[in-house]
């Protein structure tokens, strides 16, 4: 048996949107892993209890269950060395971590206060209440009033990739001359945001445009065949 | 005859606090490499026009001249590869580029913001008129315009620091065990600050506050040996 990923889904069942869950399936594909995605929904808190937490990515290998996507790929990189590199290195991993770190705050913190009621309208019905209720309690605000001037705030959020453009600007992936975990670590964020609105969050003659585009065209174009809005 | 590297002073020569001159010169402290410094200042153009252009850092090496702190730091990798590696492998040096260019916008950016009144004090005089014009045409506001709510930025400032945390949080350096180009590439900003202005950037009870303490104390102290304001 190959290995298995619950993978966070919305109401159609190959709507797939976890950044984290992203990461992880870019992460198998660059090792070269075959593996099962199993849709998961936020209601579906048992399904998972065996991993003795209530988050997806959940990564099972025979008798291994891994969560966080982390310490998923850190688990991947040292279980499966004889295969192609995530980091690169020691020196790599190190410093991924810092671009890990940034794209949950910067990217996933910014891409949910922009999409956040896409987001609900793409979720399970039955995830619908918790999802409302946990979200307007962590911004303090109803969900309509998250995005309502989000036509606006994707100005401000586009500055933040600017860090992104230097680099790619003389690389072609974060990564180096190939891609790698770096760059899974970012485009999950993307590939989130692409899979569960039609808010177009990059501009198509961007240097991040670019890059994402190639990123979905990797792995025989694993992400871009993914359901999506394809934005 | 050493390396020499031409690294910006303020009215002290002693005083130097180029955030791209810092990165440089814990790079060459990590390599073990022997340097000096010659003091240079904003209207000394003339001195390194033999680098065909007018920034610092410039290092001299024999008779090989790099300018621009990335490259300096990847042609200390490359020639001196026998010596502790700065980037720790490909994949290291690939995405330590992100985080370089991460700390000159958000780090180098926000902190000049904080700091601008307190830098045009320091330098010497016949610096002043040039670095009032070029800094008030780039903000469009004069130099006390752009500190006066420094109070009340330095708590936004404060916000990006989080992916530093998070990383510390784990690893006690950027660069993993032990401290790499990544740590020196954000510790260049700190020490910037911290070497030409008296304004508390940092909280005591800060991880990012012992995270720069360890590298202050790095190569028997040589950061904190520097003349400073000590906060």
């Amino acid at each position: 048996m190959g290995l298995q990923l619950y993978d966070l889904a919305g109401a159609e069942p190959e709507r797939r949107f976890s950044p984290y869950c992203w990461r992880i399936k870019m992460a198998l594909k660059h090792k070269g892993l075959p593996f099962d995605t199993i849709p998961w929904r936020f209601a579906d808190k048992d399904v998972i209890a065996f991993s003795g937490q209530g988050r997806v990515p959940v990564l099972v290998d025979g008798d291994q269950v891994v969560f966080d996507s982390w310490t998923i790929a850190t688990y991947l990189e040292d279980n499966y060395a004889d295969r192609p590199s995530l980091f690169g290195g020691d020196g790599g991993r190190a410093a991924t971590r810092f671009v890990n770190a940034w794209a949950d705050g910067v990217l996933v913190g910014g891409i949910v206060r922009l999409i956040l009621t896409d987001i609900f309208a793409n979720i399970d019905e039955k995830d619908r209440p918790y999802f409302r209720k946990t979200r307007e309690e962590r911004f303090g605000m109803s969900l309509e009033k998250v995005t309502a001037e989000r036509e606006t705030n994707v100005l401000a959020f586009r500055k933040n990739l600017e860090p992104i453009c230097a680099v790619l600007g003389a690389q072609p992936y974060l990564g180096g001359k190939e891609p790698a975990y770096v760059d899974y670590a970012v485009f999950g964020c993307f590939q989130f945001a692409r899979c569960i609105s039609r808010f177009p969050l990059l501009l198509e003659d961007d240097p991040v445009w670019a890059w994402r585009d190639r990123l979905l065209s990797a792995f025989d174009g694993f992400a871009r065949k993914a359901l999506s809005y394809a934005v």
